[in-house]
Order: structure tokens, then C-alpha cells, then sequence
């Protein structure tokens, strides 16, 4: 699992706040924390309109300080995208494009023939498709796009976007639907998700991530947009991919839990 | 998903201590606490060769005083069980036959015609089938051994046995085949797992536990046998559940939740 850490987030209430407060202390420490819990990316979205440039500039900057762990660049605006690509030292990732919009013509060109991934959303011009097939047709959509430009199955996180289960009992059918469709077009591709939506308004949401989790694997995601600080998820996506039968002895899940990244925590 | 709770066994340490102390005020406690904590059934099973039977109708009686929850006799004895199902006062469940030896020419004539439920562990005379072929042929031979004895396929909660993940990384794999190959040749059978000897000798054992249940549970495991006060596992069932599309807006999600019966601990 590539796990893309999800903490350093302005819309994460006291990572806002530290951007807010200009606290670099902060933003050091959860990147650090992050890397050291396993994070393969480390998400960074300034998450406000005004200055987002600048912001994203400083705290990338931060994080470039701390850690070597590749940067995905996660903005709503295509233009901070392009902008903050040139800043970066190292190939990471970008956060999002989808065939609506301009974005794919304006960001896939700058990541054609390099290590640059780029998650891709599945909606278009109307928003999200209510259907599997529906998402599927933007996933085919999307594969023109990437032959046109020349951008590589593994550089591409695609998200099937995943509705809340309190208004829609056919959410997470719908989100592997799609999984195993993609993944049967293209099976190389990777397949992402912030997957905390699926718990929004429900009471005790970890027991629904943590069910999401295990049965968008099963389904074919391979990546995850999670806190690696919290380590019972960790310990649960460690199993599971030892469970489906891709970590042989379970060697992979004894050295995670070897090097501490999920089990009792360890004492202060 | 129906719930056996799993306590109420002398090869739990505190349950063997308060079966060798005599000590009924525990044994009663963690029956109501199982009971309250939504239990379907209380498996009892006395763990002691010596004086098996003596031990099952005190620990029966002294569960049916303070439960209305069915008791599932458990034991490896088939007499110990024939005997037992004499005492118990609202048909339960027996805890468990097999095609090999006499127990069901033993039990299946007790239960026909009545609400008695049964576990049919899928192996025969040569122990556990390694492949899940050879464990759905064990299913095949109980389908006719229920024609025989008219023993309706809801009455029957087969058990595929599920092997330690660590020496064997298609455990769970084989499982999930037998799932489902068996409700494809019985719609309604009743599938069921101890489930815990998954994680026997790895480390954070309720990692691999919670991967294993919602994996079965997508395979079409219905029931199984738990500790119904573990509030995560409890959660991560009801989760599956509403996320597998079987609970329409989450009602029963939300009113377990409401009822107390996963998410954080109530306040003593």
C-alpha cells in the first residue's frame, strides 16, 4: 500500500491553525512524524484562497527541511499547481486533476516523461457520476488523455470518489465497482481515496474507515490518503495485505510491526 | 450477523479458573455482560475431560438464571453433548459435529423437527482439507447427511476452519472460497469462524482478527464466534454490515451505536 499522509492539511483544524499562526515548528514536526509512521508522500494543501502560492511555498520549504519523503501538492487551483511544481526539489505527487476543466492540459504536460505521479478524480463537467459506469466512462475518458499526453499507468492515483454511506447504502459497491472495472482496463494503474467521506455524519467513523479500508483493498486500491500516525489503521492495512495473500510469511507485516508502526505505542 | 459469545469456555484462563474455583457469580456475570452486549448466543463449554458433563449442567444452570440468550453446548464429546441437551431449557445451539466419526448420527436425530441450531466444522476422517475443494467436498457429504436426517439448511452453521496466516498465506484466501462456493450450492446455510487461530503466533493479533472478519464477512460469513464486549470488533461488524449494502440509511448501525454497543466505553 502507498500510503499518501494526510496530516498536513489546512483543513485539518490545528494544521489550519498553525499555517494560520505561521507556527513552522508545527508543520516540521507532523511531517517528520509522518515520515517516521511510514508515509510513502506527505499531502500538502494550504487550504486558503488568499496567499495559497506563498503558503504553499513556506511549507514546502518546511518540509523539504525535515524529510526526503516525495511532496504532493495538493491545491484546488490549477494554476498554484503549476506554480508551486517549480519549486519542488524532488518528483512527487499532484493532487488533483480530472477531466473537467483545463487542469489535464495544463499539468500533465509538465509531468510527461518524469517521476511525477498525479492523482486523478473521476468526475466531469457535471459532477459526480451517480453510477459505477458512469465513473468508469471519465475513467476511460481519462486513459485518452493519458495516450494523448503520454503519461504512464504508474504515475496515475486514480479516485473514484466515495460518497457518504448515511445517504447512499450503495457507496462502497459503487467505489469497488469501479476499482475492479478499472483495474481490469488498465491494470496497472493505481487507485487512491481520502476515504474519510464514507463516514461523515455517522457516529464512531473509525469503525467504518477501518471497514472501508479492508474491502477497498480487497476491491483493488492500492493507496490510501490516511493518517500513518494512527496505528491501528496501519496495523489493519498491514494485515489485510497479508491477508489477500501479498506478504508471503507475512514478513512485510512482522518488520512494520518490528519497526513500530502499528502495535502498543511505544513509551514516551 | 449472528453473535455466539465466546467467553463463557474453560480454555479462556479467567473462565478455566472460575470453573476449577466453582466460582458461579463470574460465570454469570460474563454471561448478562454478553447477553447485554448482544450476544445471539452463549457458547458454554466446560474445557475439562474429567467431569465434563457435571460441569456443563452447573454452568448451564447457572446461565439460564441470569439469561434469556440460547446456550450453545460446546464440547468434543459427542455424549457429553447428547446428554447436555437434556438440561437446557430453550433450544441453543450445538457446538460441534463433523462428518467424520458418529456425532451426527448422534445429534442430527436430537435436532430434527426442532429450533436446535448445530456448528459442522468441514473436515472428515483424514483431518482438515488443505484445498478448499477438498472442504467443500466435506459440505457436500453434510448436505447428504441433512437430507437424511431432515435437518433444514437454517438449522446448520458450517465452520470452513480457518488456518494460522502466518505458516499459511492462503488462509484466508481458502477461506473465503469455501464462503462462497458453499452459499452458491446452499443459499441459506449459515457460515460461522472462531476465527481468532488466524493470528496464532503473530504479533497485534486484533489487526489480523478485524482484517480477517470484514474479508469473511464479504465472502458471506455470518455469523461468528467473539467476544461480543470487544467494542472495536463490534463496530467493525456492524460497519461491514452497512457498508456491504445489508442495513438501509445505517439503522441498525445507528441504533446499536445508540444502545451502546460499540464506540466509546460508557462512563462507569
Amino acid at each position: 500500500m502507498i500510503i499518501i499522509g494526510e496530516k498536513i492539511n489546512g483543513f485539518v483544524p490545528r494544521t489550519g491553525q498553525a499555517i494560520e499562526e505561521k507556527d513552522g515548528d508545527y508543520i516540521q514536526m507532523i511531517a517528520k512524524q509522518q515520515s517516521e509512521a511510514g508515509a510513502d508522500f506527505l499531502d500538502c494543501c494550504p487550504a486558503t484562497d488568499v496567499g495559497a502560492l506563498e503558503t504553499m511555498k513556506w511549507m514546502v520549504d518546511l518540509i523539504e527541511e525535515v524529510s526526503d519523503t516525495p511532496i504532493c501538492l495538493d491545491s484546488p487551483g490549477a494554476d498554484v499547481l503549476v506554480e508551486s511544481f517549480g519549486f519542488v526539489s524532488r518528483p512527487g505527487m499532484i493532487n488533483s486533476v480530472s477531466i473537467a476543466g483545463d487542469k489535464i492540459e495544463k499539468i500533465f504536460p509538465l509531468i510527461k516523461g518524469t517521476d511525477w505521479k498525479v492523482v486523478a478524480m473521476l468526475d466531469d463537467e457535471e459532477g459526480i457520476p451517480e453510477t459505477a459506469e458512469g465513473r468508469v466512462d471519465c475513467f476511460k475518458r481519462l486513459l485518452g488523455k493519458m495516450e494523448e499526453y503520454d503519461i504512464k499507468p504508474d504515475q496515475v492515483f486514480i479516485d473514484p470518489l466515495v460518497e457518504t454511506l448515511g445517504t447512499n447504502e450503495e457507496s462502497l459497491i459503487t467505489f469497488a465497482k469501479v476499482c475492479r472495472d478499472a483495474r481490469e482496463l488498465c491494470p496497472d494503474i493505481h487507485i487512491t481515496s481520502g476515504l474519510s467521506n464514507i463516514s461523515f455524519g455517522l457516529p464512531s467513523r473509525k469503525s467504518i474507515n477501518m471497514g472501508f479500508m479492508v474491502l477497498a483493498m480487497q476491491a483493488g486500491m492500492d493507496s490510501a490518503i490516511v493518517d500513518p500516525l494512527n496505528r491501528d489503521m496501519m496495523g489493519l492495512i498491514y494485515a489485510t495485505d497479508a491477508l489477500l495473500g501479498n506478504d508471503e510469511y507475512c514478513m512485510e507485516y512482522l518488520t512494520a510491526y518490528r519497526e513500530g508502526l502499528f502495535g502498543p505505542a511505544p513509551k514516551e
